[in-house]
């Protein structure tokens, strides 16, 4: 098993995703050959060197570019080649590696593996799938904004990738997929939302209709289909509405029980670490995927690693196509 | 000043409706003067005997008809000309009341105030604008869902009536106007975030661009403007992690600091009343219509009440109406 990081990608790369390498390394002895760092060879020798390696404890696949944060995808695509993140697809595509996680341009990686890659028989264009915590442990929440203009065949498809995650990842026998719309009611909400309910009804999955905004969090499905542009919005007001409540709440604490706060903080640093599941899974594409947060540090860069780890092992991405597959032979 | 409340509508109405009157009434001597409770008579009078009134302490205007929860909007209005709602709305038109209260069916209360009272020149489509609360303080979000296939020029009309709630209701002198997009560059998003960008760009507002759903509750902007399917969703979705977040404070406390755990949860009680910030504003109707959660109870009414007097006194109505002219003459 072997896991492409685009090293060269992200806020503090290489810093963060040698650092995430370097952890994931250190918890199991073959662990350090399950990596392949992709990016500047140089560079990336320093940086393990750095965090206290000799600096060939992981293979180094030489890519001479990097995204930018400002490029646009398409340019970056087109002008940058061998850039990290386009380098990653290809190993992925080359059988080298069995997965590519990166932490640097969302739009770019998306577009490298669509055009890379190639997206899966029977789906038009790839969704990215994210699995934030509520009330009843993780979800899966497609699309968080990887197609901003979909039509209800790519709503679908996506409901029926996201229920091979859950299934597979999240260890739910029997996944409940919801449409993320304005009232339970079938016939709710704008047109794009009544005819993807309309083609669900009679797809392969356990659709139970709509389902509104108040459930998201409170385990109303395990995986909540919207589209993207929502999804990319929503997923994003949720991390700022959580930081602005983990804020009041700690200074409640201070201000109100300041004897308790240490403990209280410990507990919610704790807890925030698990209610973090690492990066967004890129569902679509003929190989896997993995895209996290820019800002993601090096704890964050190891835990996607072991995300990627177990979506491997699990055999995700052939549970994915084979999904796919069976659902356009049933229509 | 009179507050038309729509007595009968909401899930605890007519207990919920009447507790919040009562509530608001033994507040000042002259303020159950200011109520007119729409909906059945006897029944009414009934409740504010329940309460502890004689019966007749607030005007009653009968209304035979009650709005169910299961109705449909455009069959309530044509099936039950003398629901509640519809009267409170008349009595708004004929201008026995300055504003109208409901806590009952918000697609009722919204169909009827826009036949009732027509929209206003220059509006061509009705938005709901809630006022959550954020880092720094409340701010205006709209559309909420009254508008789930809005243009462009309807979200422009959402902004500038958006800034006129912000600077007389929240006291900002210069509100800043965002629009909820995927990324903070012009040129992000959708077809219909594209062209309502461009909009704004020339709109007589300080129109800050895009801002991102991370920013909503960080005080990215103190106007943010939405198109009603995503506002619904988001707000649903806020209130859902919200309690979520709340929830597992308390669990987080009650394990790791078992003796903090009546201040805290009295603390988060005292700042969860001030971050709720009573009902939605119909924005772009002749008339003023405030729409609240059907679940909320009597104090929730009554702050209500409270929001509908500053709604009043502070002139929003008028504002709005000549907000409103301004920009069309501008164009």
């Amino acid at each position: 098993m072997r896991i492409a990081l685009d090293a060269m990608g992200g806020d503090g790369a290489p810093t963060s995703t040698v650092d995430g390498a370097w952890a994931y390394a250190a918890r199991r002895p073959e662990a350090a050959a399950e990596i392949v760092l992709v990016g500047d060879e140089s560079a990336l020798r320093e940086e393990v060197r750095r965090v206290g390696g000799g600096g060939d404890e992981f293979e180094i696949l030489h890519a001479s570019q990097v995204v930018d944060m400002q490029d646009s995808a398409v340019d970056a695509l087109r002008s940058k080649p061998d850039s990290s993140v386009a380098a990653g697809v290809g190993a992925v595509r080359d059988g080298h590696a069995d997965i590519l996680v990166s932490v640097g341009h969302t739009g770019a990686a998306v577009a490298a593996a669509t055009v890379g890659l190639r997206t899966l028989d029977g789906v038009r264009r790839p969704g990215l799938a994210c699995l934030p915590e509520g009330d009843k442990g993780h979800f899966v929440l497609v699309d968080v904004g990887a197609n901003v203009h979909p039509k209800p065949e790519h709503l679908l498809a996506y409901g029926i990738m996201g229920a091979e995650v859950s299934r597979i990842l999240l260890d739910v026998a029997e996944p409940r997929v919801g449409l993320l719309n304005v009232g339970e009611e079938a016939g709710k909400g704008n047109a794009l939302a009544k005819e993807t309910h309309d083609l669900f009804a009679t797809a392969p999955v356990q659709f139970i209709g709509n389902v509104e905004g108040t459930g998201l969090f409170r385990g109303a499905a395990d995986v909540v289909v919207c589209e993207g542009f929502m999804g990319n919005v929503l997923l994003k007001t949720a991390e700022g509405l959580s930081s602005h409540l983990v804020d009041t709440f700690a200074r409640l604490v201070a201000e109100h029980a300041p004897e308790s706060t240490d403990a209280v903080m410990r507990a919610l640093r704790d807890w925030s670490d698990v209610a973090t599941y690492g990066g967004a899974l890129l569902l679509g594409v003929n190989g896997a995927v993995i895209i996290g947060h820019g800002a993601t540090d090096g704890r964050g860069v190891c835990s996607m690693l072991d995300q990627a780890r177990r979506y491997v092992e699990g055999g995700v991405q052939d549970a994915i196509t084979e999904g796919v597959a069976a659902a356009a032979e049933g229509v």
